[in-house]
Formats: C-alpha cells, structure tokens, sequence
C-alpha cells in the first residue's frame, strides 16, 4: 500500500458508523451473568480491532444487564432482558479500521441468538469544506 | 389516575426508545471541556427523569471527550469533536416516564449546538404473545 492509498483509506464522508442491533431468542441464562456478559462484550470489541478505555457494567435486581464499553473509537452497549431473550446492542465506531460486522457475529454466536436485526446508520456526515479525520492527523 | 390507568402506562409496544442525535455547531470551548460535559450530560439524565448508575467520561488527546451513563433506564452518550463543531449525542431509555426530548434540549442548549437532526427509533419490538414490560412488575 503506498502511503497516498493509506491516507485516502482515511478520508471519510461521515465520523463515523453507528450499528443498532436487536438480538432475539437469546441463551436466558447467559444474558443474565454479568461477568460472561462482560467477557464476551470485551472479546467483541478485541476481536473488531477497537481499543478498549473504560468499561461500565451493571446487573440489575432481579434480572438484567446492562454495560457499557468507551473505546477510542466510539463506544459499545448492550443491555439485556433475560425474561424475553433479547438484547438491545449498539456499536459506534469510527474511523474505517474496525470490523463491526466481526463483533456483531461474535455477539450472536456467544449470547445464543436465535435471530438478529441490525441497522446501520452513518454519524458525523459533515459538510465543512474540509476533508473529515474522525482523529486529528498523526496521533495513533 | 386509576390503577387501571397507571397500570396501563406501562403497557408497551416496545421496550425502549432510542434518540440518536448529531448536535451540529457546538460551541468548541465547551464541547471540548470534559468537567463540563460530564456536568452537562448529568443535569440531562436528571432533568429527564432517569436515574443514574454509572458515568464514564474520558478525554481524549488533543482533544475530544467521549461520555457514557448507564442510567436505570437504559444509557445516555456522547462523543464530541470539538475540531468540527459536533457532537453525537444518544439517549436509549425505556418506560413511558422518562422525558428524553427535555434531555435533548438541555445538550442543544448547553453545548450551544446552532442545529441538530434526530432520529428516534423503537428498540425491542417483541412479539412474544405477552404484555411487555421493561423491568419486572413491582420493581421500582
């Protein structure tokens, strides 16, 4: 790749991409265990490529969770209904380096969704003038 | 208000509502000031009625503030991009008694934002052949 093709790789129309999944007939027991939820939420964002910066979990009484990932690329959440199966997940990223569609399949696979919805949705579509960084040029 | 009436408030088509915000020409200072995001973005989750259970705010280098809070009721975020005058803002609560419009006129008007775009969508459209509710009856 030479370095005018790596540049053009981040020249972007939007910030970002915003991924809105609903995940049905899920495993009951699995969605409602805070720390396999937690697990399995960092292992998505590992394996999309994004870099983690603070996690925010929290089981609710008598059932459900809901946790939150801040990483440098956006964010990830989900938040889970044991008693209907189903899990409302988000997934904003930025930048064209992180493979949502990876985590997503991982979510599915390790909550044993039965079938899932998903929206994707643009973020940031700016009209400035300028040529959109979802960083500032230079800082990894 | 009768029983019957209150109870039929919490008679739902879904569980929650999600509004996805691009809060655009933002005042640049302000957006870019973590404290005063993190002050901002909890006087929203009050004013609307939800309650809070854990924020995460980070700063990032040079600039930009990303911010989440579990609330009870589902999560509220932000990512700002002072270089560009924009944040994206969502808001993902469920019940009928949390005021996610009051939330977003509170962030339009503290961070300055000149103009924003909404999308709302429902999450949790079941079709389980029950009444849905989006926490266990009697559970305050």
């Amino acid at each position: 790749m030479t370095l005018r093709e790596a540049l053009d790789q981040e020249k972007m129309d939007a910030l970002g991409k915003h991924v809105i999944a609903e995940l049905y007939e899920c495993d009951r027991e699995i969605i409602n265990n805070q720390e396999l939820i937690e697990d399995i939420m960092l292992e998505a964002v590992d394996l999309s490529g994004a870099t983690i910066v603070k996690p925010a979990f929290h089981k609710f009484s008598p059932h459900g969770v809901s946790g939150m990932v801040v990483v440098s690329e956006s964010h990830f959440s989900i938040h889970t209904w044991p008693e209907y199966g189903y899990c409302a997940v988000d997934i904003f990223t930025c930048g064209n380096l992180i493979d949502n569609h990876k985590a997503l399949t991982h979510l599915k696979h390790r909550l044993g969704s039965k079938s899932i919805s998903v929206v994707e949705m643009k973020r940031g579509m700016l009209d400035l003038g300028v040529e959109l960084h979802h960083k500032p040029v230079g800082v990894k």
